[in-house]
Parts: structure tokens; sequence; C-alpha cells
């Protein structure tokens, strides 16, 4: 069963424009924003898509904005930590509502705070053509997953304003409530409820951050879910869009190494992430002797190292395990674990593989319970997603945009997940991928070259164009 | 080269008696105090350790003390955590102060907060006999360990002066500073510096802990360690105690097990601590392949699991080893490891046999390194102490008023280390174990029953005596 869209639109645009004036020392974004040049003068010129081969992109502004955006971190650059909800996330998200404002968007937001800029069609009564990406960032990452997706949206946008393009179906930029899983556990959080997720709304009710605040409480502190409300509010039905399109760094080495400009992508791999929990009986280090003792943490050793082990033997290169969080109880030199919690991430291409992957990994965990009689409190996949295909509608106009464009292009896969994973669920999808430094990503040396990121958002605004007239 | 005894005498017994009565509602100590009988009145009558025999124990006082003590805490009941310079430690060094102050005792503290409670005899001039344990707790810990050799000490004190004994030695009781390592990864860091490590009191000027806190501003915010001294001030010449006693829960299950009253320590087991840090590139979960990558994590899983293998190899049952700590960072569910923190325990009563295992560690992490293409950026073997063996005086004492108070004991080993081990550098030294529920200890279900903390307090005072007289 599929909620109505019951989406209630609050065109803020004119309340941003004002803040902007009014409360400039209130607001550490705005000040931000006043630097900018080129914003709100939005002259329209007649023009069709095959003009805007020409057009250019704000190189100076974008790279400042990333930079800028960079700076709403919990941790010192040029890391960044932007965990969902939090203060620094709360500025980032009005720092990309005044962007929006500026660029002449009509911005409105759901109950978990997905934001949506939209530039309205000559035929508005056509579902939209919507593209956009995510702002959060993991602890100690990097400043352009995601965030080169939704400041360079809304660059495409500034770029077919400037060459007088007017769209046919309505254009629309989201920013999708984390993407990432760090504080709830729960990845692609706002794209799964767009999506329809009614037992994610469901689940959300009795969902705790590491620290035991609530959801709501969290989502209350940044201002949405008010009303405890349902959640099926943030649903959309299947076809309020003609089209997604996401643009986002590769986060792998393929582009940079084949000196490639632009990847457009056919699939995304099945993702799926699993919680484990033992608990042995502890105590004194020195005291208890080897023979009595029921370690936790060295059955999370062990279930480690086991995950990497029925990676490989998958023998697939498209399959991939890994433990990225391992916390041992009480957590003293002195102390044997008595609990140890750990979290897996395991993705492949191949669904039924990668469920195999998970199978075994569940036998392990339930061997080493037994052989070193700690209790298997907890093992739950906390999602286990099937991998998602581009529409063939979608994968054509960005090809055929590389092209007009003279920018090479190849085919490829996405391994890592991304909103467009869930959009793809609701409307057709496409993805763009542009190269970044050796592939690195999720951490601080993470970087794409401000030429790439402008290939790519050119691209974009090429893409858009054609789906909004198509 | 030793320092001179330069300890400042602060003799501050009548400051502490003022400080209940005027600051009483100040003081969140205080008011438990005011709660206590049996305290204030220490008339003196001739007698001789003979007579001490029929001591009397308060129990229900002593209880009392345990339960209130265990309330200082950062965790929940029944758990306790007490940590090095914590506003709870602060606080319950306050009760233990006034508590000393309430047996008749001379109260001076260290530059890093060891803290002596003093009964002077009638020959003064006599080196005096010592007791004492610790009350700092590591995190969701039980309430017995330590603090029973505190609590224990100074009711041992009350019994002797009930019982109308007048020390010929001067008698004292030591709270030591940070037995436990959870704050600055130091074990015993005051009986160390009373025993006068020189390189411990070199070290602590660029210690830091968790938080980036150097040792000396938590020391000051503690109240000690005000003038960026040198820490030299707080070493003790060998001979300043005749004989060091320490009364504390067995840690093991051997008493209770086989219905002994008292353990009478021979010999301490060699500790030793390492620190291990292993630096991978990181990178995304989804993104990176498994060929591609050098996981932190997986390295520090491997070495944990070496730690086991090494520590069995060793075919003792004397022989432990334990990683109490394991840290993985960034710490997301979707990020490859790119660093990874452990702290390892290892412990025999046969200081070569700890040695060859700490080397076998050394080289799989070495290895480790070179298989995973990971860095050992670090591999540091924190302190590598000698066991300790009790003084056959001191045995002599503790089996000889095992023996008058008509209760069990047995000769044994301690596996777990204490603040005797570095006492028994500087001074004869002993060790009283009573019996704790299952061994347990380190966690919250510690337990030992008021009956045989009374035998052991009762063991401690008469062991006292005769030293005294000695």
């Amino acid at each position: 069963m599929r909620f109505p869209n019951v989406l209630r639109l609050l065109l803020i645009v004119s309340s941003v424009f004002s803040s902007v004036v009014v409360h400039s020392d209130e607001d550490p974004t705005t000040k931000i924003m006043e630097g900018f040049s080129g914003y709100g003068s939005h002259e329209s010129q007649s023009c069709t898509s095959n003009s805007l081969s020409s057009m250019s992109v704000d190189k100076e502004s974008l790279q400042r904005q990333i930079d800028e955006l960079s700076t709403f971190s919990d941790t010192p650059a040029p890391s960044v930590t932007r965990i969902l909800y939090s203060e620094k996330d709360v500025h980032a998200r009005r720092y990309i509502k005044n962007l929006m404002g500026f660029s002449g968007l009509s911005v409105r937001e759901d109950a978990v705070g997905n934001i949506f800029g939209r530039w309205e069609g000559y035929e508005p009564e056509l579902p939209a053509v919507a593209t956009g990406s995510h702002i959060d960032a993991i602890p100690y990452s990097g400043k352009y997953d995601g965030v080169v997706g939704v400041l360079g949206a809304i660059e495409a946008i500034n770029v077919l304003r400037r060459s007088g393009f007017k769209p046919k179906k309505s254009l629309e930029v989201i920013l999708f409530t984390s993407e990432e899983p760090t504080r709830f556990g729960i990845s692609c959080l706002g794209s799964r409820l767009l999506a329809g997720s009614e037992e994610l709304a469901k689940a959300l009710k009795e969902t705790f951050d590491g620290q035991n605040i609530s959801f709501y409480d969290a989502a209350r502190y940044a201002g949405y879910a008010n009303d405890q409300e349902d959640l099926s509010s943030v649903f959309l039905k299947k076809g309020s869009y003609s089209a997604f399109v996401e643009l986002h760094i590769e986060q792998g080495p393929i582009l940079e190494e084949e000196g490639i400009s632009v990847g457009i992508v056919t699939a995304i791999a099945a993702p799926a992430s699993i919680k484990v929990d033992f608990e042995g009986n502890g105590g004194h280090a020195g005291a208890v002797l080897m023979p009595n003792r029921n370690d936790a943490g060295l059955a999370a050793a062990e279930l480690a190292l086991s995950v990497e082990k029925h990676v490989l033997e998958s023998r697939s290169i498209d399959t991939v395990g890994t433990v990225g969080i391992l916390e041992l109880h009480p957590g003293a030199i002195n102390s044997i674990p008595s609990k140890s919690h750990l979290e897996i991430d395991t993705r492949d291409i191949d669904e039924k593989r990668r469920n195999i992957v998970i199978e075994k990994i569940h036998q392990s965990a339930i061997a080493i319970a037994k052989n070193r009689k700690v209790k298997l409190s907890e093992f739950k996949i906390v999602n286990q997603d099937p991998p998602a295909l581009s529409a063939e509608s979608v994968i054509k106009a960005m090809e055929d945009s590389s092209r007009e464009l003279n920018l090479t292009h190849k085919l490829m896969i996405s391994r890592a997940y991304h909103d467009s994973l869930f959009m793809a669920r609701i409307s057709p999808m496409g993805m763009i991928f542009i190269p970044c430094y050796k592939g690195y990503s999720h951490k601080p040396e993470e970087y794409a070259s401000i030429k790439d990121i402008e290939n790519g958002v050119k691209v974009l605004a090429l893409t858009l164009a054609k789906l909004s007239l198509d």
C-alpha cells in the first residue's frame, strides 16, 4: 500500500530572501552568501537545448561553495564530519536553502528534511525532472561525496538560466536527508522514505542513536517532524518524477586511471548491512585464566576476519564486505571484553551472490559463539536491498549530452550505493560519475578537480534540459 | 639516583574537621559522613597485640561506606566508573580524607594525589608500617576492587583504636593514585612514583589522555601538581616504611571454591602492557575492491587473535594475555578502517616466559603489517615489570594473625598486579586476599561478603599491630 502524495508545498523562497537581509548577524550562512556574485538576477531568454553546448559553469563560485560548505564540520579541515540533524548539519542545510533561493528555486522541505528546490516549467502539470544528492558526511571524510551532486545541481540550474533555457517539465533539485547511515544506522533514510518504505516509517518510531536520542527528538532539534507526525507524508507516488539524475564523484579509480571525463552509470550494486553483538562474562585481565574465558572481543575479531574470508570465497571481484565498526565493552586494557558490537557492510552487483555471503557470515557468527562460549545476542540484517538498473531513456540523454559536449564517457556500474538506488523505485533513474583522485572517498584526501566537476555539471545541465523538453 | 625524601607533611586533619562543620552544604561527602556513628571518640587504653584477638569490626558502617563510595560513579549502579582526577574521583577522595580525619589520622597528599593518613606511634622516629590500596575504578566495574583495601585499612585503624592498642611504629593508611591505567594508560601511577620511577616522572610531562588533556592539566583540575612541579617530590626513599601490607579481594575463584577465609600472597605476577597502531588507506566500503584494500581493522583483528595464540603456545596456565581495547577509525559502517589501535595486557609469574610472549606478539604485528600492506605505526611496550616477592617477615605476621584469629588461610600468588608490586621496591611487602564471588572483578557483578571483608580487616589489623610492635 502506498500513501497518496500529501506533500505540503512550503514555498519559503521569499522568507529565505528576507532572512538574508533582516537577520544577517544571526545566520552563519548568510555572511558567506553575501560574498557571492551572479545571484539574484535571472533574466530569461528564449532558447532550446541545442544552444546549450556553449553554456558556461561559474567554476570559481562553485569551488568556493564546496570549500565553504566543508567548513560546516565537527572535525578540523581537511576532514569533514557532518552528522544528520547536528548543529553543523542544520547550518549546512540553511546554506543550501539560501543558495536555492538565490537561484530562483521555490524551496520546500518534508517532515524528515528532504529539501526540494523547484524551477517551474511552462507545462507545470507534467511530472518534473529531478536531480540531487546528499550533504551529510561520515566522520573524518571529505568534501566532495554527495556535495558535488547538490551544489553541482544548483549550478546546473544557474547554467540553464544564464543560457536562457526555459524548462517544459519543471526541474527540481533535491537534497536528500541522511544518505550516510552514521547516526541511526540507516542509509539513504530520506530517499528510502520518498520511495515509500512503510517499514522504515514504522521503524523510525523506535529508532535511537548511540547517545539514546530518538529519531524524532533529533529531527525536532533540526526543525523537522514537529508533530510526531506519520512519516507517510514523506512518501512520493510512483510517477511523481518523469526522471531522476544524480551527479556524483566515482568513489573508485577507473575514470581517473583511464583518463575518461564522464561515467554513465547503468546499475547500482546491491548493498546490505548487518549489526552483530556478542556477550561473554568479561572479568579481570590478570586474574581470569585463559581456559575460563569467553572473550566477546576475540569473537568479534574472528567474525571480522570471517567476513573477509567469505567475500573472497565468492571469487568475484564485484563482491565486497567491510567491518567498519568494531566496539568493545568496557574498553579497558585490563578488562576482558564482556560485550562486542560489529557493523558489517556487504555489496555485490549480483544480489543472490551477496545473500550467500550474508548467510555464511551468519553461520560463522553462530559457530564462533558456540566455540567461544559467548552469546550471539544480536544478528540483525538492517537492510538488504536489491540492485537498481538505470533507465534506458536517461542513459541515452546522458550519453547524447556527453557526446554533444565532446566529453569522453564510458558505461559503468556503481559499486557504492546512492539515493538513486531508491529513487529508481519511483522514477526512471540515471547517474553521472566524474573522476576523483585515486578513487579516494570517505576520507579527507577525497578530491575532484574543478575541471572534472565542471564537465559533470555541463553534462547534468544538458541532460536535465533534454529530459525536460522530452 | 634517588631524590631525598622531601615530603611536605600537610597536617590538614584539623581543617578536615572544621570543613565538615562549616561547609556541610557544599561538600557532597560531608552529609554522608555525618550519618556515621563511632567516629571522633578515640580514648586510649593500654593494651598489647595479644589482647587484639577479640577485636570487633564495625561491619555495618564498613558496608555502608562501601555502598556510599560506589555512588561516586560516572555510570549507573550496580556498575562503578571512577576515572582518575574526574569530578567523581575528587568527591571520592574527599570522602576518604574525611573518613581518615574522623579516624584521627593526620592527612597529607603528595603532588599526584597519593593520600596518606598517619597514626603516630610512640616511637615516631622509626619507619612506619603502611597499608592501603586504590579507589579508582575502570569503566563499568564493581565496588570492591581496591576499595576494600582503603576502607578496610581505615576500619583496621578504628579496630585497633577501639581495642586500646597503641602503635610503637607509626601506622599509615595510603590511598594510591591511579592503580588502574584507564585515563593515561599507566597502571599504578601513584605507587610507581612513590617507588622512585624517574622514567615515569619524566614521561608524565608529555602524557595526554584520550581527549588530549595533559596529565598536569588533569591533575590540576583535581587540585594537584599545581606548580608544574618536579614529580620527584613524590619519590620515597627505600626504608621509608618498615613494612607494607595490602588487603584486597582475590579477583580469582580459588578461595571461594576451596572455602578458605584468607589468602596470604607470596608473589605478584609480572605484568606488561603494549600499545599498537596500524594505518592503512581506508576508503569507501562499496567502491574499493578487495584486492586494493589495506584494512587497518582486519590487521587489528588478526593481532588480537595472535595474542591469544601466543599465550596458549606457552602451555602454562599462569600465562595470560588480553586485548581489552580495540578501536577503529573513522568508525563508520561504510568506511574501510584507515587506523586501528589496540592495547594489550600480558602477565605471568615467570618474567622470561612473559617476555617471550611479548616478542612473539611483536613479530606477529610486523608480519601482519607486511602481509596486509598496512603500516605498523606504533608498537610500544608501555610497561614491562618484573614480578615481586612478599617479604618473609610480613608473610609470617599475616600467617600468625590468621592462626590466632582461627581463620583458615592458604599461601597463593597474585595474578592481578597491585600497588604492592611497586611498594615491594622500597619496602618489605605482603598482601592479604579475601574470597570474592566466582572470582569476578572489573565488572558490576564483583562482590565480597561483609563476613569475608570482616575477616580480612581483622587479619590486617592484627598484622599491622604485630609489625608495629616488631
